[in-house]
């Protein structure tokens, strides 16, 4: 077991990790990005910002202090948005060091560059850091509950079977079971398009369809999202595992997600922009969809939830129209089910 | 389009299914068992008892004479309870002509025969009735929602693709979107299963986990249900479609269901007597329970979660226990996730 551990980013999931980690017994650090935040996080012991009710561990240290926080531990977690990685990872850069591991917490693909987190991380660590060192930490986790010591699944991603098992030891505890798996492109496509479907199923709610209508958009956005996983080198399997259908379900779901929330108000007649000056979290599926948008067509993939969403959110399409296709006329050409399943 | 039909057994799916249909333009036929209860119906034109709040079409033709259902079309969907479709099929076989095609709407395996419904079918009525001519309709479809005409997509299987594609041209509409599938043990199967897996989603709510839980158990329920499946015959992918994954999202997550409602009842607590005392509807999962943990028994296959729930129900386990074991301890020796994933 790492002893010690860094978590960058002092956002919900970033100190709702703090939290479980350092009551089961890891010596945890945690940076915050504002020094006003670390400290009053420091002095009450509360993030009411970002994880308001729950009790911080007086052993978490909080800085915002870089060099303080890499010197902590040799296994950096990035909770930090995912369109900031790059730049706070040039950041981070100049305190590398050769023995360290790098995981991103982060779910997402870069806009412009339609890199996953971890090919973000390789394009600027590398070569000061092994490629093989490299992971992330994706699956079915709402913070709060996390936080709250409920029992939670997720997957640790490395291309390195040792590091991988490295990362699954660090964050292992009672209440946290951490799979390791190899398939890191698979494994961080599953966790950063779920959260597209997310608005998806928002915009499904917010239009006044049921949990049927849900249902479906579910079974076919695991479909879409892996035929886009495989065109990128990924493993079927992946998305039958917790990143994939499991992290899509609880997000598509549950009234925790702030993506599906955005979606509901979104098909409720709000304009996205409205919708995101309600929020002063990130909703990271919003930039999601653009860059999943953006690899379906270079892939040529037919995604046709994504691009659905895509049409509303940057489009001004109307929600309805766009569910309405969706649901009815369109499912007699897709090919989203099973071969054995045709519709007439 | 068949234009005629008739729905046997006025529950909520039966007479949702009725209510949906008839404004589609079909001519519906709803058998009740109770001639009051068909007399109300007529008069009122309200299934005050099973789906209140619903308006039925003044052309919806209500009768408890049997063979006055069974003239009146030559297709006949069964929406009964599973374990008394045998002797209510029994009491319809003196009326059956060639040309009918049979459809079981109802859901479950037979607790002695561990029979699905369309084997069940199989066993009474050939050979008067031929094989290729019965057929499901399964799929993620809350009642209350296909009567309030919200979107909503089933799945319709018959061994022989004419039958499941004339069974779809039957119940098609605008908002009920039927896909045809031969895979008829998978289909029956995976709508069968979910039920179990739904119960134990409630006793996951119950016991006070969240919803990181749950879409652990919605993971390793849809893995622990295709292992039967394919033991039993069943394609690989129909567990990836609407009678699969579909309908197990949304009955594990949704506060529609009855089966998760029944499983947090039990999980906060009550004994499965009062919670069922309770209910004035059947909750299919208890008995689904019994048969899929005896089917797995008689097949060698490894089904943790319907054996938690097994233990629960009939064994008087605590519920706590058993999650407790499935979200932790058990998972290390357990074989669910996919080949990439492992756990130390």
């Amino acid at each position: 077991m790492s002893a010690s551990i860094t978590i960058y980013g002092a956002g919900s999931w970033g100190t709702a990790l703090a939290v479980h980690l350092a009551q089961s017994g890891r010596s945890v650090t945690l940076w915050a990005r504002r020094s006003d935040q670390a400290r009053a996080i420091r002095e009450n012991r509360y993030n009411d910002e970002y994880l308001p009710g729950i009790e911080i561990p007086a052993d978490v240290r909080v800085t915002s202090d870089l060099k303080e926080a890499a010197q902590a531990s040799n296994l950096w977690a990035l909770a930090v948005p995912s369109q900031q990685l790059r730049s706070f990872v040039m950041s981070l850069k100049p305190l590398i060091r050769p023995d360290i591991v790098v995981v991103s917490l982060a779910k997402g693909i870069e806009n412009d560059s339609l890199m996953t987190m971890s090919q973000v991380l390789e394009d600027v660590l590398v070569p000061q850091l092994d490629r093989s060192r490299i992971g992330v930490l994706y699956g079915p986790s709402h913070a709060e509950e996390v936080a709250e010591g409920r029992p939670t699944t997720v997957v640790a991603a490395a291309h390195s079977p040792a590091v991988a098992e490295e990362i699954q030891e660090a964050f292992m505890t009672d209440r946290l079971r951490v799979y390791a798996n190899t398939d890191v492109i698979g494994v961080e496509i599953g966790g950063s398009a779920k959260n597209v479907l997310a608005i998806a199923a928002g915009i499904s709610d917010g239009v006044g369809y049921g949990d049927n209508a849900k249902a479906a958009l579910v079974t076919r956005g695991i479909a879409e999202i892996k035929r886009l996983g495989l065109a990128l080198g990924a493993k079927s399997m992946t998305f039958a595992g917790l990143a994939g259908i499991g992290d899509l379900v609880v997000t598509c779901m549950s009234q925790h997600s702030r993506n599906r929330g955005l979606g509901e108000q979104i098909g409720a007649g709000k304009k996205l922009e409205e919708a995101l000056a309600d929020m002063h979290m990130v909703a990271e599926g919003v930039k999601t969809t653009q860059s999943i948008h953006d690899l379906a067509q270079r892939h040529h993939i037919e995604m046709p939830i994504t691009e659905a969403v895509y049409e509303v959110l940057f489009n001004d399409r109307r929600p309805h129209e766009m569910m309405e296709k969706l649901m009815t006329r369109s499912a007699k050409r897709e090919n989203w089910l099973p071969e054995v399943l045709q519709e007439r």
